[in-house]
């Protein structure tokens, strides 16, 4: 049985989308943000302290972005990836990495000294210096969704969008979705309209309910 | 032909070193760094600023650890990856994601608000928070490798390892390698025997004497 462990809307996202866009059988475990501060047992399933934890057999994983890749490539049958001899192969994962290294990371610069720490470590420039790095970064997201549509590689949605789309949301929660450009909206519109994506919003907010996260 | 655009020691460093690793004929184009400062033609050829940016035929890729994972599928014939059904999946993607998302980025962070920036926009508190963030997420490689040697996944040498080692080498450019823990100190000095990455490091210096970069 697949375990999951997330918070709310963190990146543990992606692996959790991933889950209800091939239908899998999982068991998902909530935790509060940031765990290592609120739930300090967790350090004993995952010592890093970050999340997801992922738990498959033996597999133990914590990339967002790996976890997505890994359930479509184990799981998939042809669904959510891009096949190695398809000419969009290499577009396919520097998108998946780029959701994440790219268009992530610098944002939780922004989360973190905007709003975690305490108020004497904020840091106004340097959340500002990476607001300002992710908007540049967003702009190769708009120039390319200019050329492939609706999704980041054209006609096949795949854990790439996963990954990227997981950034936008992000973003949104970070109040900046009025920074996208049009052609990136209209995409981060078309994304929350998936099946599988409403289906992990349910999911993250039943299992936060049966066990008391909020 | 592979073009490949390079700063000296910089995270294109492990898109070089896989092209050695299997033996590939590639151009090797050296930029000073950063480029968006020193070379601004360079957004001409990568619209993002950043480094890497690499070319094969019509595939266009800037994420080093994506590109390193590309070539290994595309021309590996079985060197450098692991296959979709070997238990060791999972983990090699997660190391192989791990490496930049979560080894790298912090350092760039220490990087940038210690040295890049001009001396009024340095944040030492900054540096001080993502160095102790990438020294706590190297204590997984440490224990990681009280398990696996030589390599990160054992006996197979995969861009997994490339993309972590990548990371010890910035460390040690950025004088951290003092702060490795023994079985981490091992395994660096192990990867810089390997051939294919003393042959990376005489390419990028041949380079960029022929180019007149320093």
């Amino acid at each position: 049985m697949i375990k999951l462990y997330h918070c709310m809307s963190a990146r543990s996202f992606r692996a959790l989308w991933a889950l209800e866009e091939l239908g899998l059988d999982y068991e998902l475990m909530m935790l509060p943000f940031p765990p290592r501060m609120f739930k300090k047992e967790y350090l004993g399933i995952n010592p890093l302290g970050t999340i997801p934890a992922f738990f498959d057999g033996d597999t133990f994983m914590t990339e967002s972005s790996a976890i997505a890749q890994y359930l479509a490539e184990r799981y998939g049958q042809g669904k959510l990836n891009i096949p190695v001899d398809d000419p969009r192969y290499g577009a396919y994962l520097n998108w998946l990495h780029f959701g994440e290294a790219t268009l992530t990371f610098p944002q939780t610069l922004v989360l973190r000294y905007t709003r975690l720490e305490p108020e004497e470590r904020r840091v106004p420039q340097v959340a500002e210096d990476y607001k300002k790095w992710f908007l540049g970064r967003l702009r190769g997201v708009e120039a390319s969704l200019e050329k492939t549509s609706p999704w980041i590689l054209g006609d096949t949605f795949t854990t790439a969008d996963i990954s990227v789309a997981y950034a936008l949301m992000l973003a949104e929660n970070l109040n900046m979705e009025n920074e996208f450009g049009p052609n990136t909206l209209a995409y981060w519109q078309r994304v929350q309209h998936r099946d599988a994506f409403k289906r992990a919003l349910e999911s993250q907010q039943e299992a936060a309910t049966a066990q008391g996260i909020s």
